[in-house]
């Protein structure tokens, strides 16, 4: 059970600035025993698996078989820490601790532990001797932990397995959260990533009235797996500029170099984290007072702290002739032959001396209070700051009813609307509701997709660098963040997320691949978060992908890929949802429920160009909750009766394609009986057993027949449809169109046509898979033909859509309105016979 | 055909200093009349359809009806390219020319139409009248080109439809090159991404003497589609800041802002670059002397220039009432209703007679001299250098037989190598044979990936930031390249490669993820310039993928992901090749066909940890040449019959486990027919019609059977194995294990019974899919389950693997040396029934 006595953290007046002044001895005494104490932990859960408090002396058994885990960033990690812990009393800081350096676990874990969260959630793992051992053995052991910043580990958000988003994340936790310190550790090798050098921007977007601080800690210990990092061999003017440069007020803390004693560099450390403290508190109090004044004010310069230390710092300096503590061998498992050689034996022994554990621990095992006594209380510990476990403070959305923005469908597709326009005026009414704990994040593509101008008339973009006179949807608070970097639009939300809000990401669907690998990292954290009780559910990664691959035709091969939906399918079936609504109805019904899930990435992809709504809201409701159904309205079977063929549709443009070709065969075949399906709900189509949507398979048949022809238009690669049917009865009957990598640049119908996903092709494949059409069947094929190559040659001639392709409707089509949809294809075709009698001048 | 007149590039005595001087008013009116042409051609290109000199009043017919392209980027983009011009005129530069912000496309095609490449290359696009109105008319229309600096550009390297690479890419094109100087444009939205962000860093990689110069020119419009852009609205001394701390001594050029004459812009932007080119020449002369001296010489700050001017420049200022140029709204076509809209034609004419048409082209309709002179001759025309084209200075690698360091196979799995080490030493003497166009690319982990020790024996890795005493492996010029930037890695190899050199990237396989995106973008490139004939062939793009998912036990659950390979199969199978070789010998054969393969992307994953020897190397070649293949000395079939079961693997621990499975039906199942496939080319399993490496179906059913049991064991995610064979006789038979995301944290072969790819599982999966294994099966069935619950309690009692999974071998297990294979399973089952009879205390 977490301990959470103490001052709640939303009751303290946080920010305040104090007279600096020398680290008392005693508290030097302190500082300097949590320490020894994280490191000395850290040590002990790379190499030991008894003897843990060295109580007797060290053998080859008391030594893992396997070594793993690193070594190298854990003593800054462990410094800090310390000395945070210190500011936090001091200041009753409500602080949370982002460890951005790679294979940061080993300290992390231990600073846990010595501030006793870690024994209150795992009570096995207890303030003792025996619990110091268990401690030890379950550091990447089988079944134990990793050697990341992981889930498992309380007061974490980030991992950091893969490098390059701990200043994402940070910023991503302080929105909104006043009163947040976020002390945000880079290591000098993710400094090198590409979204960590952009990412330091993030101080552009950051409010110092309703948001909270980040305070960068750049760790440059001077070295990655095998090489120096860049901005520890850059002269220390150039690394100022640099961090000036990218807006912030950088101070050094630099030591233990040569053998420096460590008292010494905690008393600078000191010293420059209480300057920077009060920094932090002047900005804030003259800015809140700006505020209160209704004057505006500059952007800050917030302080940032570059720590240089050795890496590896303590550890032996050494090692059978070669320098390790101070360069990239200390990286990983310093000795890392401890177990079988006794030379190493003894050194390994000498170094966990030389933390002087016997100080450190009681006669039982527990840390002593010198140690203790440097921990926060309650919730102020930064292991247990609810913030970290952000599922504690996540609260429901108020989200209106989406049917009051629902658009009037009296028949299907009479009207025409762009979908994601109609979600913007849904999701401004929960912008307006949820004023404190929900944002839209996107890479400069809000406006492109379509969410304005409603979006725009609750909220703005916040904006925190120079503003000027003609600025449109600029704030210096707003709801929407957009920065044109995929990478922070991610790193923010995920902040966001697991600090317990709610969030939106809207980008264009080529280019969210960017994220492809931070999706990963996310869906592995869901996927574990959700075997660990103590981890409460946080509100699912909602993407609002736009701007998609059937209407690249203009921006070209470049925009085209449909690929992200391959990609989210590889992951754990628990956490990974995709959803093709095709009208502005099932998108609204869609983004609903997505708003009120918990711990899935949900993926929407959704048109934003002009088209047709073809169901009511409460259609859309019933659609969208089974996920996908038979249209029957489209189709041309008789009830009771298997039907000839299945069209089956899934997204907005093979949707549309489907019912087009339904139209001209309801026109020349009327007694061929056409199902017509549409997918929503993707998962639906995965077997039940491997995905908790999938459909049964008798309900699968049941839609989609076991044993006829199934002729399926897919919004993205086809291979996934069969990827996901393969198992299914009716897989073997199966046909997808979709999209191929071919490098059309061309016009929305030539761009279908170009992937013989278009209606015309349609029809032909329903002819040349259904037996018994009969001796029509040739004819019609031949007008089908004729009707491409016309729709094709006249945008050649003219740049543009065909009219009959563009103002096609389904209501004509389909009967209603006499046979406008055949004659469509009839026209078209006429005029390629024209051309072909005149000898083809289409100039 | 291209005209090449002029000096050769090779033989032009680069980076002269020149005298300052004024621009001469023939020049400026020389490079303004250039500039004027260009900014006409890209309107033109944007909006009209005909008349195209304007050379009658301009009427709604002569509009596109759909219009498409970017106008904010172009004028700037034209205003570079004319100054460069006349740079590279006065200099004899070779100079190529990047567009790094979106959407260039109109303006690039421009000016390599001034220059005459264009028209060589497109003899339909000549220079008259009916020429341009050519050029006009395929901009953005049906069949013909893209928005962007596209393949189908003469002179383009660089499409920029994802943005963030133009430095990375620019500095992929200089490493080598010693006379070549890159012009790489930098947008200030792209540069906003992280990639782009970190890659200013490159300049801490590039050698004075062995490169070449690239010239960042850092262009603030201001705006991206719908937002201000950060460096744009960040105080000049802080962007100075940032330059300066990126290392680089930034010039500021300014102007066209209030109607400012541009003459006195093109006067500024004339001495910067003058100033610069100087700068550039004295690092070059100075570097040269120290090192022709034996002189150690710092890194240059070299120079860039931060050009700011407003965004559409030359546009209407003002449209509807809306501020147009200057602005965001002039990002894309600032007059979106030039064709319906009789003011915004009007509008439109005016704007395009502000360049003053009839000055610009003759009677025939031509560019006049004062534009033409300002073209370079022959190669030294930014678009006509053969740089550009990279396929046309493409030498064949000098390779050594590989087989010169193949390893020793005295019989299958009788010894153990790492493979990437013993690829290590071949590509080591690549590097030896290949000093000038072969280099290796990684973020850290060349190391760690153990192509060293090798390839530091004959070269270092490339590092011009400080050096220090006891640095190893560092060096001012080298063949290895690492910057822990996944990103930065992929845009200097794609930039080496596209300008006609060879490289490999070599990076943990979990994380190449993060260049999903960026292999998209190189695909698609490959894709479509397949089909430009005068585009000529460049080197493969060699991915070497090692510390893979299955032996990410230590790293744990955020360092296992092996869905590259799907990403990677969904691009155009004209393109793209999988690898999965599994042991050192068919490492080798499968890279040397890398090396010497063009145009395609060779994805390799490969083992770094000691992994039994299967194939000599002449078997080993056969294999691979095959791609597939039985391997009769694993199997128990009988030649000439059918086997009851096929047993396949891809991958190397797949392989393994295969292989030890097979081992154990020898044993307690002799008389089960087994067949043992290794797939290398995974390629081979598409169907031919879908890969041009796939089998035929007949081929396939001779190999899998077109009815026998499948089980599959492979590397990735098993429904790939799906996806890839689902058109297959044999399919239905067919049962894939794979990875599957379970977030363990384990040892290597707890990893894999984690995913139920053990031998064990194996061996229970032929027993539960063949029929007539008879009374024997549930005995072994039982001994299998029993096996694995004793291999899985070792791991937890003892944090490693049971040594009789450690330490088997195919040569004992296979009968040569007697049933040890057996024997581990049965020693392994006999534990678990011991440990429960004891109560099963297993601390």
């Amino acid at each position: 059970m977490l301990e959470t006595s103490g001052p709640a953290l939303a009751t303290l007046t946080p920010w305040v600035t104090r007279e600096p002044a020398p680290l008392t001895p005693e508290a030097l005494a302190s500082i300097d025993a949590w320490w020894r104490a994280a490191n000395y932990l850290a040590v002990g859960q790379i190499y030991l698996l008894d003897n843990a408090l060295l109580r007797e002396p060290l053998t080859r058994d008391h030594i893992k078989p396997r070594l793993l885990g690193h070594w190298g960033t854990t003593p800054g990690l462990n410094f800090l820490y310390a000395h945070l812990n210190r500011a936090i009393q001091e200041r009753s800081l409500n602080t949370i601790y982002i460890a951005g350096p790679g294979h940061g676990g080993p300290g992390m874990v231990a600073n846990a532990y010595l501030e006793g969260t870690y024994s209150e959630i795992y009570p096995d793992i207890a303030r003792s001797e025996d619990g110091v051992q268990k401690l030890f053995r379950q550091f990447s052991f089988p079944g134990g932990i990793p050697s990341h910043a992981s889930p498992e580990l309380p007061g974490s958000i980030h991992e950091g397995g893969e490098l390059g988003y701990a200043l994402s994340h940070a910023y991503g936790a302080a929105f909104d959260n006043p009163t947040l310190l976020v002390a945000a550790v880079v290591g000098d090798g993710e400094a090198e990533t590409g979204p960590l050098a952009t990412s330091w921007h993030s101080n552009k977007f950051i409010d110092p009235i309703q948001d909270g601080v980040v305070l960068p800690i750049l760790h440059l210990n001077g070295y990655k797996i095998a090489n120096p990092t860049v901005l520890a061999r850059i002269p220390e003017d150039e690394l100022l500029d640099l961090m000036r440069g990218y807006g912030h007020t950088p101070y050094i803390v630099s030591g233990g170099f040569d053998g420096e004693d460590p008292f010494l560099v905690h008393e600078r450390m000191a010293a420059t984290l209480d300057t920077v403290l009060n920094q932090i508190a002047e900005i804030k109090a003259s800015a809140a007072a700006a505020d209160a004044a209704g004057e505006d004010f500059a952007r800050p310069r917030w302080p940032m702290i570059i720590l240089r230390t050795p890496k590896g710092w303590t550890c032996p300096s050494v090692i059978d002739g070669n320098q390790v503590e101070g360069t990239w061998r200390a990286h990983q498992v310093p000795l890392s032959n401890a177990r079988d050689t006794a030379a190493h034996t003894s050194l390994l022994e000498d170094w966990m001396h030389s933390y002087r554990p016997e100080e450190l621990f009681d006669e039982a095992g527990a840390p002593v209070a010198l140690i203790t006594d440097l921990a926060p209380v309650g919730e102020l510990r930064m292991s247990a700051n609810p913030v970290a476990n952000g599922g504690l403070l996540r609260r429901d959305l108020v989200l209106p009813d989406f049917r009051d923005f629902a658009v009037d469908v009296p028949a299907p597709g009479a009207t025409l609307d762009e979908a994601t326009r109609v979600l913007g005026g849904f999701l401004a009414e929960v912008i307006r509701l949820n004023p404190e704990n929900f944002r839209i994040f996107g890479p400069d593509e809000t406006a492109s997709n379509r969410l304005a101008p409603p979006v725009y008339e609750v909220t703005a973009k916040q904006w925190n660098a120079e503003m000027r006179p003609g600025d449109t949807n600029l704030a210096r608070a707003g709801r929407v963040m957009e920065m044109l970097s995929e990478h922070q639009c991610q790193g923010w939300l995920e902040g966001y997320l697991l600090t317990g809000r709610h969030g939106v990401y809207n980008c264009y669907e080529a280019f969210i691949h960017i994220i492809d690998s931070m999706f990963n990292q996310h869906a592995k954290w869901l996927k574990v978060t959700s075997e660990i009780p103590w981890r409460r559910s946080i509100a699912s990664l909602n993407y609002l992908l736009s701007s998609h691959v059937w209407r690249q035709d203009h921006n070209g091969f470049s925009h085209q890929d449909p690929g992200f939906i391959d990609h989210v399918v590889n992951k754990s079936a628990d956490v990974v949802r995709v959803y093709l609504p095709f009208d502005a109805n099932t998108l609204l019904s869609t983004y609903d429920h997505c708003l009120r899930s918990v711990d899935y990435v949900n993926v929407v992809i959704a048109g934003k160009q002009p088209a047709p709504n073809l169901l009511t809201i409460e259609e859309a409701v019933a659609h969208c909750t089974r996920g996908l159904g038979i249209f029957d309205w489209a189709g041309t079977e008789t009830p009771g009766q298997a039907p000839d063929v299945v069209l089956a549709a899934a997204g907005d443009v093979p949707t549309l394609e489907v019912l087009a070709a339904a139209a001209i065969l309801r026109e020349h075949a009327p007694d061929l009986a056409v199902r017509v399906v549409n997918v929503v709900d993707l998962m639906r189509l995965q077997s039940a057993e491997d995905h908790p949507h999938g459909l049964t398979d008798a309900a699968f048949d049941a839609i989609f027949t076991p044993d006829k022809p199934i002729i399926f238009a897919y919004h993205g690669y086809p291979w996934l449809i069969h990827r996901l049917t393969y198992k299914r009865h009716g897989h073997e009957n199966l046909h997808a169109r979709g999209y191929k990598e071919n490098g059309t640049t061309t016009t929305p119908f030539d761009m279908v046509m170009m992937n013989d996903l278009d209606r015309y092709q349609l029809v032909i494949d329903v002819i040349d898979r259904t037996p018994g059409l009969g001796a029509r069947s040739g004819l019609l094929r031949q007008r089908m033909q004729d009707a491409r190559l016309a729709a094709w040659q006249y945008t050649r001639d003219h740049g543009e859509d065909a009219p009959a392709v563009v103002d096609w409707t389904w209501a004509a089509a389909s009967g209603t309105a006499g046979s406008v949809g055949a004659a469509s294809a009839d026209d078209l075709a006429a005029s390629v016979r024209a051309a072909a009698s005149t000898g083809g001048d289409n100039s």
